[in-house]
């Protein structure tokens, strides 16, 4: 596997403010993180490229939802009772730790054997009391060498009070993804009533990790892209598959690991449904295409007790980095659980509705009754009567149904009477049907993918240079113009040019500094910046200059007046350094 | 002054989607908003401006800061102290109001008279005393008729715990600055240790409102872009200055309104420096660049009691909306307010360092003493003494010297001995002097302003069809692409037009809804949507289809060959409408 070239990154992103932990000159905040101008720029990059790949490319609707959310709503999704870690102290000094993490770190020094192996397999799916019960068999003691006090669950959300009287709770949203579920209703009628249509939201989230590490890796504030794709839980095939099925994934189910295209993942039932699929393969080549190390890919599926129960499939988008494999993107068919569930608690229909054709005709044995004769019988109790009488569901019915020479009656209680009614075969014919669509929901983490595309694009050059190979266009600035020597006419000339490349939105610099050319380089090179333009003596005469590109460190002359156009081209990819290369020759 | 059509407008945003209540199928939570696709895009319109105009036009280092901050930050902010409202409650059901409002809402509706003005005019800056005693005064009881129980101070900001223990205090910041100020150092460094420099934050801030109202003009989760720019104390001229300066503005002080050059207003110490103008000018420039009318502009400067008592001087951007003049941007000239706050709080220094040209050379006289002698002495405590000697600061020594016989001493009590020891004449040459940076601080509102933005383009057509009249690089979807007969040969065209609009990054939608195209343009004028392009039957013979402008109602029949990039133009305002139509007329 990739070796990765940790601890000189690091150097790099302390020293060239890439982050910076929060609030860091009172001592910092673990888990929070503070990003600055180079990664800001990156990060800016990312987005802009996520949502012309999955936003306009799939025609989203892009929305933009609160941060803090009601009780109601988290009690519903099932955030209040289950976004819990399970935490255990030190009876002595009330040090808290994750159990998971502690229990599995325990049991991975001790020696090898199956019954551990199962046991650290389970660690995640471990209630309090299986927890307490391993801790108990294993004599796990703290790091101090304390008992450890009964475990607890602790919920991971944010919690505070909104307004001024105490009891109105609102939490920091765990995940975007409910604020799209709670819009569903407004974007189904923005979709003008019809299905397939997905939304998406890029912003922040919160967990209150116990035990926060690994940098961007694992924080406590962090930034999601959802998207929420709504589908007919019939109507899984989808004509956009074939633009990715042919795709070869490495794939990882049931203990082993295989490449495989889509095509024959859907085809062998391996990968539940097309439009998961096709969700995988815009998945991974949007990782690939912002300089991911594609080899570096893999989809690991949720086995049956990681899953959420309601899920029908559930996919991992892993990312080899320096901390072995980790999870960047999940990929899960939630079935029509989230909708299901706002629905029933708020009381709002969360549905869509398909034409029947042809219309659906339905036979049903009814209670039916002549309205003249039960009149006369019930006087004005008849209209309540006959209400009741037809609000009776059709369960109901066919429960309580009984045969008398060969018709059907039921017994109707009304007003402590109970009245024998006949029942005959109605016929209705239905138009439209109501139903709460499935939803397909790829979950990126920003930090994450970030985080590791700095570790694949970073390496050393022979005499251990450092570089961050940043695709120009994710690059945060693209273009140093610098000159050998000072001269006031140069001002002119490149005013001009960075006149042109704002114009073309194109983030460029001038590096005045007086250091040499070479620290010019370095510099740049350690933080990505693709091109360097120096102005030199010989400017003046033949109104040329030097590009360099950073990859290779070639040089091309070029003429003072075509270098905001190239670069333009350079960075929308509409040119290659070595197409112009070869132009140049041809000059 | 101009009419607003608030009712018309606010009928579109809740029927086309442009917000929503958060939570709005549970009920909706008060102050809080989800915004949906077609101002979520115009949002990201906004931004790209703002990023533009402001972040790449000026260098500025746009930094991502943590939306928690611990308690440490905010108590030396200030924020845990003085971020408050006074909030007055019924006696009898507890029900809260802002105590300000509700005051100067009930003095307004009696009679008018000087003291009741001077006494409105106050009500801002009370304390809880002053409101209880107003209360008494005027006898102000609840709409119920009940008493007030003694008003109360009301902190505004949201607060919440970290990790597992009780007692971690963090809140959710009130503004973006404070995580620029944090990061202070960094970005000093990160700009070479020079002066001036900005920073830039975009992001979500929260405020506690006791009873949020006005929709978008006062929430409890809302999103500013500030800017911190970083200066000298000593050097508040600024060369790009005179990129501005000849812009006239509506200016408010003192009590009068009055039409001022720039120049004019800091020539005249109206505004306290030419940064501080330039700032007001750019944003007065980017305001009307995105849309919103110049003329219902203004510029109002705070009162002396109003004013932060640090800041040395603070301007409101006001705009003219429904609601009356809505302050939508602070500028203000904060001093080293806040840097000199979190240095002193946290121990970190916040400086920069100026090379003194020529070295400056100080003169002090200090106790010097001669070493061997008093060795001899002290023997072992020399070193102790001669330490806490050397580090007596120089106010200690100029206060506590004494004179005699021509010469100078002073007293210096060292393990409850007193020393009397002789001050000489030092003379050292200081090549570096470090100071702390005055922040000027330009503070965005971006909800306020979108809102106003919608109101200010909003109208109806003669026929009483309503119009949100937006520039096409601010509109969400920029152009509707249908056809009049459904027809496979277009469906080719279409889907190329869609891929070259798609490669430019511009939204493009396919209408193929069986409405009239009337209709169809209706429902695209009330979203902005600026152009709408129509293939017809003729589209088959003379490959060319019609572009329809949606302000003029004009339309322009063009080659479909030419049409991505025709719009592409037009959106990044290469070739206005009226060029394009007299461009046509020529062929």
């Amino acid at each position: 596997m990739k070796k990765f070239e940790t601890e000189k990154l690091e150097k790099i992103i302390k020293s060239r403010f890439l982050l910076n932990q929060t609030a860091q000159i009172y001592g910092g905040v673990s888990g929070l993180y503070d990003i600055g101008p180079v990664l800001f720029g990156i990060k800016q990059n990312f987005t802009s490229e996520w949502r012309k790949h999955f936003v306009y490319y799939d025609k989203l609707y892009e929305v933009e939802s609160s941060i803090l959310l009601p009780y109601s709503v988290l009690k519903a999704s099932g955030h209040v009772d289950k976004f819990c870690d399970i935490l255990i102290c030190d009876k002595n000094n009330g040090l808290s730790y994750r159990a998971d993490h502690y229990i599995e770190a325990f049991l991975s020094k001790l020696p090898h054997s199956d019954e551990i192996s199962q046991e650290i397999k389970m660690v995640d799916c471990m209630n309090c009391k299986d927890i307490d019960k391993i801790i108990q068999k294993y004599n796990i003691k703290t790091p101090d060498g304390n008992e450890f006090s009964p475990s607890i669950k602790f919920n991971l959300m944010f919690e505070t009070n909104l307004g001024y009287k105490e009891g109105h709770s609102v939490f920091l949203r765990p995940e975007t993804a409910q604020g799209q579920f709670l819009n569903f209703k407004k974007l189904y009628e923005f979709n003008n009533k019809k299905l397939p249509f997905g939304s998406a939201t890029i912003g922040k989230a919160f967990r209150n990790e116990i035990s926060p590490r690994s940098g961007l890796i694992r924080t406590r504030e962090f930034e999601q892209a959802e998207i929420e794709y709504f589908v007919n839980p019939k109507e899984k095939t989808f004509k956009k598959f074939k633009t990715v099925n042919t795709l070869v994934l490495l794939l990882c189910f049931d203990n082993q690991e295989v490449k495989m295209s889509l095509e024959d993942a859907v085809n062998n039932k391996i990968i539940n449904n097309e439009i998961l699929g096709y969700f995988m393969g815009r998945t991974y080549l949007f990782l690939a295409n912002i300089g991911i190390d594609s080899t570096l890919i893999r989809f690991r599926q949720h086995k049956k007790d990681e899953m959420a129960h309601y899920a029908k499939d559930c996919w991992d988008c892993e990312i080899y980095s320096s901390f072995g494999w980790v999870e960047c993107v999940g990929i899960a068919d939630r079935s029509a659980y989230d909708l299901t569930c706002h629905s029933q608690a708020s009381g709002t229909e969360l549905c869509f509705s398909e034409k029947c054709i042809p219309p659906v005709i339905k036979e049903e044995l009814k209670p039916i009754i002549d309205k003249k004769s039960w009149i006369k019988i019930l006087k004005k109790d008849y209209e309540q009567f006959s209400n009741e009488l037809n609000s009776l569901s059709s369960k109901f019915i066919q429960d309580n149904m009984f045969k008398e020479n060969d018709k059907f009656y039921i017994n109707f209680v009304f007003n402590e009477n109970s009245y024998k009614i006949e029942c005959s075969q109605i016929r209705t014919t239905i138009h439209e049907q109501k139903d709460i669509p499935d939803v397909i929901e790829p979950s990126f983490g920003i930090g994450r993918i970030l985080y590791i595309l700095l570790e694949h694009s970073f390496y050393l050059r022979e005499c251990g240079r450092p570089v961050l190979q940043l695709k120009p266009k994710i690059a945060s600035t693209k273009v140093i113009i610098s000159y050998v020597v000072q001269n006031a006419v140069f001002t002119s000339y490149i005013n001009n040019i960075l006149d042109q490349l704002y114009d073309y939105n194109i983030v460029a610099e001038v590096n005045e500094r007086s250091c040499s050319i070479g620290k010019k380089y370095a510099s740049c090179d350690e933080i990505g910046i693709p091109y360097f333009v120096t102005f030199d003596n010989d400017s003046l005469v033949d109104k040329k200059v030097t590009i360099r590109e950073r990859d290779s460190m070639e040089q091309v002359r070029l003429n003072i007046s075509d270098v905001s156009g190239i670069i333009c081209n350079l960075i929308n990819e509409k040119i290659s350094w070595e197409e112009l290369k070869f132009n140049n020759l041809k000059f």
